[in-house]
């Protein structure tokens, strides 16, 4: 059974509809969330006097029964979905059969997420059902409370990641110098052989990722460039590591910078500054105090020592060119966001503190931890050195 | 440059709109395929005259222009992006930024796919946007039709499947049965030591995995069931693989089953009967021929040999209790299906053959191959044994 949402109740209320309705596929996290099911494909989630009520397609009916945390579990066919297919087509056959749920839910207005889909939105507006979108995302406000099992899971996978930043470390840390560039095990060192040791540890540790960065000299100043090719002496090098568990399917985020040989003065006081500032977001975060507070001080700590930041310059490509974190959990990038606009924080809210500096055509250094949000102000989830890694 | 989509073009000026919007995250293949670009977070993506015009968060303009197709790229900042975060909050932002960026394309009316936001249809809609639903998926139809530059995308990757069930299969045949029970290097074989073994392999070999099937016994019934626990002697093993290149971004999709040790004759006879309506299938894929023509032919074999079909009992959890097949290309599932109201085949389109048989409780059994349909018939793009894996 599903745990009822006080707080999504509170917002049906204000909002004056009768459920809130997701659709989606199985990756999701607000439909995770609510309805503890990951299929392949679209279902339906519906939240409606502290329920949570599914439907799903047949193929997914016995996994949703066993795996489930609905309260109960509808299925297509019990809807005549296939004769619905073959008259309607399969991209509204979906969206009449949710009509035909709802009523039977007595449910005539409905809250949906902004990214409920238009398609289906446009089908139950037809069928006679008020449509109200939930611009402020109250699912995703309620999985930024994160409990102690939810921040149990983004420890697990915070311990995994830092196995693998000192798998990259040592890497970088054994390499041999030829000709100003890496060598390791009589090959070039490139970025690719990095990502691929980070990977395939975090494999073996129940950890899945898309990607991850390991980006030096000038891809350190692309934002999300994951970096390639021969990794040269004295060049920052940004690792940044998000993998998700796949048991539990939280994230974790950490980045480090290292430098092979000796690294400019400019690099070493890119990274003073950046320390100084990661030191200052750590010192504001507590509850109360504004994402947008934490990033505002960030902000003055870059720009207190010449740099520039989006604050001065919106389109900057230089200087401090991001926000200073954002929420992880069930996504890599979830509420409260440290940025512009962020809201209060909350006990339980998990963040990553992420400050860097980076120079168009030269390269950037960054350092990034993730933090709980506590009662009396934060306790880091990340244990791993916070020095500029010069090996 | 983006190529032009003349079947896109005939497609807006039959719906009468002025061009195609895309509203979606880096993992939208609809998107992807237009824009040539994987972003993290949300961009837009908008087609007319023949053109891909990109909109893009500003952390993710330096990537649109060097990796993207788009013919042109426009960034948020360029709107006042920020300023409308403030005022109107960051899900109402990005969809007012895109009404000026469609005033600037003179565009008033647009067609978007089923998935297009609806929260971002509102706000267009508001803003004296005509937006219309675009049910019948064009852009995904003109990617289902695959090129050779992306057939041969899919071959890499169902080589390296290939690779992986090989890997699956040695492990089987390495293991000894003790109490009836598989033993492997001195531990029980479970499900998840397989699946670990095809992670790694897939990984070594640049692709990547949410899940495999590596399901036996009961569970190999439970449609989508990715299996757990010690492997049975007797039992059949199905190995359902369906991994994505991460460079090329394309999927492969490949399923074998084993057995270690006797076979019940049930499961030989389920075997032989799933062999020949693999082969009906095969037999009857040609241009012209429909996907769901395919389909009624397997389940004719099926139902002649005295099982339930989806097409018997449309909520039937025993025999043939999906359909055919599906597309394979940039998503694991699109078009065409060989299913109901699967249409038309045409060379070029890339499908799954996947008949089976289940029996709820006791187990199942599963061939899939991937092949791709040509002028005269189809081309198997899969090279792996098709007999039931007895050892």
């Amino acid at each position: 059974m599903a745990p009822a949402y006080p707080q999504l109740t509170t917002y049906l209320n204000e909002a004056g509809t009768d459920g809130y309705l997701i659709n989606a596929d199985g990756e999701d996290s607000n439909q995770y969330y609510l309805s503890g099911f990951r299929a392949m494909g679209n279902f339906v989630t519906l939240y409606v006097n502290g329920e949570v009520r599914l439907l799903v397609p047949d193929m997914a009916y016995a996994r949703a029964n066993t795996e489930g945390d609905g309260d109960s579990v509808r299925r297509f066919s019990e809807f005549d979905y296939g004769s619905k297919v073959l008259e309607h087509g399969p991209a509204r056959a979906g969206p009449i059969v949710t009509t035909e749920f709802l009523a039977e839910n007595d449910i005539d207005s409905v809250s949906v997420p902004a990214s409920f889909p238009n398609g289906a939105a446009d089908v139950l507006r037809a069928h006679g059902v008020n449509v109200v979108t939930d611009y402020d995302d109250t699912v995703g406000d309620i999985r930024a409370l994160k409990t102690e099992v939810e921040i149990e899971h983004i420890r697990e996978t915070q311990r995994a990641n830092e196995s693998a930043m000192a798998v990259a470390e040592r890497m970088l840390e054994r390499a041999a110098v030829e000709s100003g560039v890496l060598h390791l095990d009589g090959e070039v060192l490139t970025s690719e052989r990095v990502r691929r040791a980070i990977e395939v540890t975090l494999l073996e540790e129940g950890c899945a990722l898309d990607e991850c960065i390991v980006a030096s000299g000038a891809e350190g100043a692309t934002a999300h460039a994951v970096g390639t090719g021969p990794i040269s002496a004295g060049d920052p090098v940004i690792v940044d590591i998000f993998p998700r568990n796949k048991e539990s399917q939280y994230f974790g985020d950490v980045t480090r910078t290292f430098v092979k040989g000796e690294p400019d003065a400019k690099v070493r006081e890119w990274y003073e500054v950046t320390r100084e500032a990661y030191e200052t977001a750590l010192e504001t975060i507590q509850p109360g105090v504004t994402g947008e507070a934490v990033n505002e001080a960030v902000c003055d700590v870059f720009e207190r020592e010449g740099y520039p930041t989006l604050r001065t310059d919106e389109a900057t490509e230089d200087g401090f060119t991001s926000a200073t974190g954002h929420g992880v959990g069930l996504d890599v990038h979830e509420k409260p966001k440290l940025s512009w606009g962020g809201g209060e924080l909350r006990p339980g809210h998990v963040v990553t503190v992420e400050p860097g500096l980076y120079e168009q055509g030269i390269g950037g250094v960054r350092l990034e931890d993730l933090v709980v949000v506590t009662e009396t102000g934060y306790e880091n989830l990340t244990d791993y050195s916070r020095e500029l890694g010069v090996m």
